[in-house]
């Protein structure tokens, strides 16, 4: 009696279809060094230059198939003025500008905040940044603003809570107002780090008022690393989409706070309850719902190239068998208050192994059936190095 | 330097004021046995019926002058068409009925939900059970609707996010349309327990969206002891009433989870930063915020009435710091990013000894200085105990 | 050059034999009803007497032929003088008595703590039970005595963690040596409930070093719910095996506290790798490890049965995908820092899909293919209800 | 009743000779410029080499009569073969060298792990490092060493848990074989960062069985900050007391993680708690503990010199409320099980404003009454800033 319809026996065509109009964004920021305040560790490959991270997505979505976006960083990726170029160098590698993410927390100025400042002079040079990176955002052809925030304070007294909130509020607004009609705002959230008594937009609840009051393209991004030990992650998920309020997710795994490690790598089956989550607000939608999905991690130890294979072909994994989930079966297991059989709804699609159906499924769209395997056996990594070291040894730049 | 104005070298007149205006609800269920799943301990003193509960809710007011209302729970505590003997009961004893809190997760019918089950009957039966009781505020002269719901699921699959939310929704919005004019709805969040994979109003971002739909009177409620680790409830607070969505306080402390402890037994700090946050933004409003503070404590091996004593003195005393601290110099300390002495505004005022002046603004008002000594010196407790243990033997009831 | 040697193509027949040993041992408490502190919530089938759960022990063992003990609670499980009659009831059943649970936190008097009671008499009462327990699970044929203890304080100041911890390491030292050399104990930890500001025995530090104390034949007992949020168990597995000091497992799984819920439901992940670090510690070993695998769960609203044998067959999938990983190769890409490599052994061991091989395995011991499926279409529920509902309905039981 | 000696009125004069035997470490590197993976914020009148620290250092002990010692850290601090000159810069500021700090976390050799690197090379490299550290700490006329290692691993796979163990035995026996009979060595645990899925000395217990294998001088070193959610310090503190296993600790506060906050600016409760159940050992065992009393902070936005001044009045205000807990009273009220009464020896002391005896205590020891206040108004930090801009503006050093 469990074996009817549960799960689906195979993915059916039309999941194969969803699954290949699932567009993952890669963030240039993920192929440069990184590290954690104790120190970062290099290595050969890593992207020195914004062409290098270029080179090294378009490596990434030559594999897959499915990564036609990077996402940049203004102040890492965009000199002044060099946003055309920017974009043509990217179309020339057949990837077009995702997000666009503006950088208010890096200068010295920021240090007591930037949209939050007490200062009015660092507030406003704050928001002309967010001005200015919708203007670089309409240039570069991304549809894109996503806004992270490290605005916070330390301590108790530290700051006005309520002061602050007023300013995100009037600068969130004006930045909304400046947007082209096409444009959509990301509002990201997270608990701590690098403020640690709070953070300005704390949880999912403060970046959905903030959206809220910022305009109607305004929508709440979430990085599945910024949450609370013990939040239910896919509730939120599930909760902001029937709010209409779903604009994104930055995807990456952790353990303990803002790991950043790879998605799916500790705990493959929250992400998985995630896809079930999307789908299943798809499934009454009646269409794909307007999310952008990017990767946003740290790929501290593991080849950076690597990293971003198999997360791609983790969430890959993981969405399909989100698409196994029989979802008409599952709702009238619930109608039936059947909470083992609606439980086993969603362990019998996450135990099923998808790796041969996508291997398949890969084959058939031109593509190498590992992509992992495929990069490893290429060489791509080691002949980036040779050039990278050599271009690194000539500049004298240093690092902490 | 540090001196000047920092914090206030005594309570003024305007303070001693505030702080007499600060009423505390006590619940009716914080006389009675409590205890864990793993069972209950018994006290002699515990109270059995209403009317021992009002006794000691008196007791608590009498030496406190603090408490005039009590928190009612309408399955335990008001009998069918007995609304108005139990008014006239709490008036005999120069008390009235403070918040009404239903009952939607006790019968076993609620095994899978009141508001959010899968079954209309159920649905309809536990909304019934709201519209009572908002009639039943009426007649007990209650202007305050206190909601929790243990509604949630324990398992992945178990229940449709969406579609609970929506039945959420559409029940809070009746119940609102039901309430007189006069009457506030509280909604209250809780990540889990007895639900433990989620709640269906888990944090204050769900219950601040659906107080939102469920019209202009609801408010969120927040409970001390209903967070994630980590979270900044200040923060949440100070947020809330930006939003004049901050209706009251379940007030408890805890270690872990939702330990239901006395009141700044764990984390006094955490409580004086709550009151502090609520005092700037009554000094910006010009007025005391429409807030209505509530205990709500598990007392499983305190004596009750002592518990509560220490409760109400316990937050007087952080109310007392908290109004110490110099608003004006701490602001001007914020917009110089002077950290360590807006942090030192706040450190100051928390370690000065408020003891002495509250003992003296308790005998001007003609209370003891000592609550907790006049009760312990008084034997009420003694006293009660030989009746109740009489009652409890002849009675038939077992625990589990 | 990722698909070499990994992860094995399927299960050998050294695996399997391997997965052929593993018991597993089921609480007599998980047949009958439970609840959370806000009630019970109860089940026509659940058992009320010992015979009731032994028989449901028996219908899950017949079912998966995995389950040949049972965990015995000495206060609810086993009238005084009865342990012969108990013993007897087992055997005829096709089941012997497993661990051995004393109960020292059930009682009134244990209030304020029981080995750690502040009261000699206390203290002495409880250790008598302890001893008391050891003579019982001789007469019950039974080798392990499973420790668990509530004791711990509420408040600041309420006990003297010291002294306590000098009453345990007494106890303990004097239980273990009325142990008869066959007898193991196990001593298990648990950070918090019912005890909310520390509990006497609160992390494995504290059960280690007591066992340590105690006498050779004293282990520690991991409950895989008993752990603070991002605590990484699985170290704590490795670790214990290296030092001889794993004794045993509760098993169960949590979204946030010592929720109880189905093992492997919420994070299935971190269940496998427990066992991957304790097949790689017995692959080093050359033999089994001694440890008694158990479950210790709440099934509030599941049905008892039904969820043991979801808890069984899914311990039996995760232990199944351990033995997939291929060790060795393992070993080699730890050497070489093939930290993506490395990981793609246990990622791909997961994502096999086991089921298929399991149930040919089932089948070749005479077992049903899918356990739980066979309960279903098998009425054993339905049929034991009939006669439960009818004895409940004699009984005078009252429930809290 | 309550109030018969509870509190102390006031602090004893032998109170006030432990007060004055609590010397506190200041850390070197609490006075340089530090920040978060995000960036550092640098500050004018932050120290660069080594004199800079033992300048502010000394102006610290200068100030406050207390920090007597810094704490060194190898690489940072102490060029080849100037130990000697090191040594004499300290002496010539009145101060000597405390702990001295090995670095195995920072060369790019490190990052798959240092003493447990899996490769014999850089595991011997690291235990060189350790041992050279030990002739370090002789000429430095230091008698401690104390050690963090930031050894663990990212993701499932990455390490082999009990080979890493044992490799951590085998190093820390041979260092502790090497130190001198004078030297303690204390070993201290951190849940995770900069690993993110283990660490190989994650929490105390691990720490203490490392401790206890390397010999008998090898203690435990507790970090504030370094523990999970809800873990109760001060029950591991009096734990590891009782064992004569707890060596020191690093103080700081925190509000989510490894936060590096000034000590008792989030939770002051929780150190005052921690120093009763110190001063309850030391009742006991007739003397002081030999415990290290070290700063750990990350002073990203507070001024160095500040933040340090706060954090010793803090911790010594903290001492002295602890100082003032009747213990004697407080063992009374235990044994009576009076769970209010004993709460109440410990919120009544913590209640007591002692500013105004402590800065009576400074002045009769010829140091000014606020340390801090003394400070500002001392001109110090403008005066160094000067100097050090110009040096750093002198050197071509850049910042991440």
């Amino acid at each position: 009696m469990y074996d009817e319809g549960m799960p689906k026996p195979s993915l059916t065509d039309e999941d194969l279809a969803r699954l290949s109009r699932l567009q993952i964004e890669l963030p240039t920021w993920g192929f440069a060094d990184t590290g954690t305040r104790f120190g970062k560790f290099l290595q050969d490959a890593a992207a020195v230059t914004l062409e290098d991270k270029l080179d090294d997505a378009a490596e990434v979505h030559r594999l897959t198939g499915a990564c036609p976006s990077v996402a940049l960083h203004v102040l890492w990726d965009v000199p002044d003025g060099e946003a055309a170029a920017v974009r043509s160098e990217a179309t020339k590698r057949g990837l077009r500008i995702g997000s666009v993410n503006p950088n208010v927390f890096q200068d010295q100025r920021y240090r007591f905040g930037s949209v939050a400042n007490a200062s009015p002079a660092i507030r406003a040079r704050a928001v002309n940044h967010l001005l200015e990176s919708v203007r670089l955002a309409s240039e570069l052809g991304s549809n894109t603003l996503a806004l992270w925030f490290a605005d916070g304070t330390n301590y108790p007294g530290q700051g006005n809570v309520r002061r602050r909130k007023r300013a995100f509020e009037a600068a969130l607004r004006e930045v909304h107002e400046a947007m082209p009609p096409s444009m959509t705002m990301l509002v990201e959230y997270k608990p701590f780090e690098p403020a640690f008594y709070f953070t300005d937009i704390a949880d999912w609840g403060m970046a959905y008022v903030h959206a809220r009051k910022a305009g109607p393209r305004a929508k709440v991004l979430v990085d599945t690393g910024h949450h609370y030990p013990g939040q239910n992650i896919e509730q939120i998920v599930a909760f902001l989409a029937d709010e209409s309020m779903l604009g994104g997710f930055h995807f990456n795994d952790r353990h303990y706070a803002d790991d950043d490690l790879t998605t799916g790598s500790i705990d493959p089956a929250r992400i998985f309850r995630i896809f079930v989550e999307i789908l299943s607000a798809e499934r009454d939608a009646g269409s794909d719902l307007p999310i952008e999905y990017m990767i946003d991690q740290s790929h501290n130890i593991k080849p950076k190239i690597e990293a971003m294979l198999q997360t791609v072909m983790t969430i890959q994994e993981l969405f399909a068998k989100a698409l196994l989930v029989d979802q008409e079966v599952l709702d009238d297991r619930r109608l039936m208050n059947d909470v083992v059989g609606a439980e086993e709804c969603l362990k019998s699609a996450f135990a099923t192994d998808v790796r041969g159906e996508l291997a398949g499924w890969r084959r058939s769209r031109g593509l190498p059936e590992s992509p992992l395997e495929a990069h490893r056996l290429g060489g791509y990594e080691a002949r980036v190095a040779v050039d990278r070291v050599r271009r690194k040894a000539a500049s004298s730049a240093s690092y902490a």
